[in-house]
């Protein structure tokens, strides 16, 4: 260390660092909330999807996804060797760092879709599709974002600080994709149009879920600042990071205040979903300040509500409530950003919105279709019955517990 | 970075964002913890009161409290307009740095008194009273110490280096108030005088909760330095981080030993209290060296064996043991800097113990009070027999496992 | 802060305390991974277990095995009053930071050997042998090693970066020599020399114990690069954290895709346990490249896919597959820096691993047999069967819960 630079140089490799290994640690976030909101007879299959996918989309984007997104190539998908063409020295920080930082977006991405396709999807089928998705679809749209191409200008303006859309929403249309191929569990919807509830099997590893995302949280928007090494970075960080802490407690007391008045009852589960509706609701600007940070959150809290019976009405059924949180609030987040940054064009949000969502959700569709057609996306009915653990795992979550 | 007033600036916002983060954590650990030391019941309602109070902890300390502890105003509170007057370069570092740090400081003493009151207060009246707390009593004691305003220089001398009266013996006096109004819960104590253990549900999940909060006391001690960019500021963090370390291992192991000496087996409740007697213990003074931490550790442990019956013989039921935790071993840790540090007075401890424990005693004890007699505080005793989760929030825990 | 030495010094010991933090982390990982793979009978003793042993670790290392670890005094063994000589100044950094990340490691190797001992072994004769592991076992050989006293240059040139031997295999060989005079569980292995499997009872925790492991895992190999105020240091630290995440997820998909072919299901268990032996397989050269260490990871996946029945084979019962995880991954993990780092000499490997090995497996055996003729190793037949929680800590880990 010899000068400023490489004071700058550090730091800006130790934020990337730092925030990456927080936002690893939503994996288990992701993880404990789809455990805690799904059946036990499909827990162990639930954290084997979510260990496998972590592990799956980290190994694709390093070997695949990293240089469709931020090679050279076109202005649609970037090309080159593997990492090729960055040195430490012509980047002007460690290049794995910023690697990490990045690989651990598309795992989050990824667990979007486990929880909204769980408790009856096979789980080689949705590993495939993780494969495809942080090897190639992800990366393609994060070309045109993040990778700086604009999709030849047409993105041009579009602003998604860390990733409402690029990665919340992205997740967000990939599931809806696979949930409309694959269907409602069986017994969810009467054929009188009722919808029978399917309680979470465990609030408090759901409630430790929520937390855990919350905390990573702070590395996902923080890290996004993408340097640490001058006065008004770490400015920057700092605002981003109490932002989103603001969002995320407007969104619970929203939801917390909403369900008292609708339901004469506090919904935990809509709590927890607020909380994460008002961290994705802010993802998109988090620079913006503590008070359209708190109408932000406070929006995406009440959305969760509103959207969740929503999808019911549809017959769309996502056992975790991963639709409501980050592609509902993914949207907001990404179109608030046109509202309350003047810099920003509404009119950019809103394209950037739409052709990312029609590109995830038709080149989604087409993957799942094939996977489905191929091989068969959903477990037999038996299967579902028993619980897919039986048969996709061989163990049980819980095998001493009594059921009732 | 153009200079080393640049790089001190940097590193010392930094420190705040990476303990602030820390802190915040310790919510999830409070959480776990009073989940796991109460019934499964009324777990759920244990979860929801927790995230809940996170979040308007940090809403009332921005929009109010802040101003309160942090502002001119008078010797008594703070006051003028949220944050107004504080720029980042006229205080020398991110002032949201600063906020963030010490926001996540009001939701820890929030998070103590809701393992007092836990399992027979209702939720809404709970979370008035932390809209109280986080929005004017906190932040009043607060302004007189960390706030720098010395009650006039009433309390002059007084040392908490980061909180074992300021924030844990807070939490544990507000606990004291809103409990002696509460009650006990029903069929703990028996007309004979006799004392109904009531197992904690989940010990795993308390466990847990404990090591989130060790962890997480890493900031709260840790940031408590408040500086980083300097040779002095590391060496005094990286010992307040392990004196901190060795005061928990002292409580731990003390806890474990005189549990065995007495009962002749080893409680895991008190060993997991212990350590965060421990940790409450070495709070007021972490920075005197590890042989004295591991004595204050060492006094924390044996302290909370020794109160937790001692509570339950005064009828003060207490079902996670933070009166213990946090109000004894709080006052224990603050005149232990008394003891053990030659610049700080005994006297000066005591008397700040005193003051702010009557200042918080007294005004949470009226407002404990007016809730009750505008609202009521405490369930219906047909809701505390079948749980709160039923009547609170409509949702249980564990909804597939069968009780025994 | 005047020169960038300072700067330096700063960010230096900031490396340290921010590592440590995340390897005390792990101490809450082995108390999840081992309370989900056991049963519930024994849990409130497992976690009795990880938190004294984190305890006690600690405590000991700092009275006694520091020194005999980092002190001058022979080749074999160091000594000199507790942290005597080392100050600030002379060392050129914080010497409490070093200590707080050195005292984690400790833990680190006293938790490997829990949970092989699980189910079967007293509670206070285990904390003793900790207190010799911690004080004496583990700081001879990190003498010799990170010492830097190479056993009088019997060790000179064996290479291990953050510790697959030094830590984890030192954890393995002293936990297969308290099995080898523990006996198994009873039931595990039938007369007929089948073996009967004993399902973990809770695998969400399991697998949170897993991913903080795996988030910890990144102060441990992280925190080894040793500084921080280099431009090669955060260039090596960043590619330290990419190369440990990669060979986590390397090893998880092995597991996945091996339990699959073999057993035509994803055994959960196998997958938590091949995402361990990747981090374990990488802990000796995390600093060797992507590739490498995906082949490490690979490699580390398949072997504890093929040696946990192995064990079985041998009549050794190991209910976590620590043994498969810490010794044998640990010892692929050392091995594989000779086969991949062309500066580092096969033969010095295996002259660390075949050394390191005999005097912790020897020294452990006489520490075990002494206590087991002094106080009994294995509790009585009847506190087994019916659990060690009642015998030895008088609680139930689930008391609501009903067991099928």
């Amino acid at each position: 260390m010899e000068n400023f630079a490489d004071v700058k140089y550090i730091l800006d490799g130790f934020l990337f660092v730092f925030a990456g290994i927080l936002v690893m640690w939503m994996a288990a976030g992701f993880a404990m909330l789809e455990a805690g909101l799904t059946r036990t007879k499909n827990n162990a299959t639930v954290l084997t999807k979510n260990i496998a996918l972590f592990a799956i989309s980290c190994i694709m984007f390093y070997f695949v996804g990293y240089n469709f997104m931020y090679g050279d190539g076109s202005s649609f998908i970037g090309s080159g060797a593997m990492l090729s063409g960055k040195t430490n020295e012509a980047m002007g920080y460690p290049v794995m760092a910023d690697f990490f930082f990045q690989v651990v977006f598309v795992a989050t991405a990824a667990s979007v879709i486990s929880g909204t396709i769980a408790e009856r999807m096979k789980l080689w089928p949705f590993l495939i599709f993780v494969v495809v998705l942080s090897g190639v679809i992800y990366p393609i749209q994060g070309h045109w974002t993040w990778g700086g191409s604009e999709l030849g200008g047409i993105l041009a303006g579009f602003s998604d600080f860390a990733g409402s859309t690029i990665v919340h929403s992205v997740g967000g249309w990939a599931a809806l994709a696979g949930v409309l191929i694959l269907g409602a569990r069986k017994g969810k919807y009467g054929k009188d149009g009722s919808v029978r509830p399917i309680p979470g099997s465990n609030l408090t590893l759901a409630t430790l879920g929520t937390f855990i995302l919350w905390m990573g949280w702070f590395g996902f928007n923080g890290g996004s600042q993408l340097a640490l090494g001058s006065k008004a970075d770490i400015d920057g960080i700092a605002l981003v990071i109490a932002d989103t802490n603001m969002a995320a407690c407007a969104g619970a007391i929203a939801a917390a205040i909403l369900t008292q008045l609708i339901y004469k009852k506090v919904d935990l589960t809509m709590v927890l979903n607020g909380a994460l509706a008002g961290l994705v609701s802010v993802t998109a600007g988090p620079d913006l300040g503590m008070v359209i940070s708190f109408i932000e959150g406070i929006v995406g809290g009440v959305l969760v509500v509103i959207a969740v019976p929503l999808w019911d009405k549809l017959k769309i059924d996502d056992p975790v409530g991963a639709l409501s949180v980050h592609l509902v609030a993914g949207i907001w987040g990404t179109l608030a950003v046109g509202i309350f940054n003047p810099d920003v064009s509404f009119f950019a949000q809103v394209k950037g919105v739409v052709i990312i969502g029609i590109f995830v959700f038709v080149s989604s569709f087409i993957v799942w279709k094939v996977l489905d057609l191929a091989v068969g996306l959903r477990v037999d009915e038996e299967t579902e019955i028993n619980g897919l653990d039986i048969h996709e795992t061989g163990l049980e979550a819980y095998p001493e517990f009594k059921r009732s």
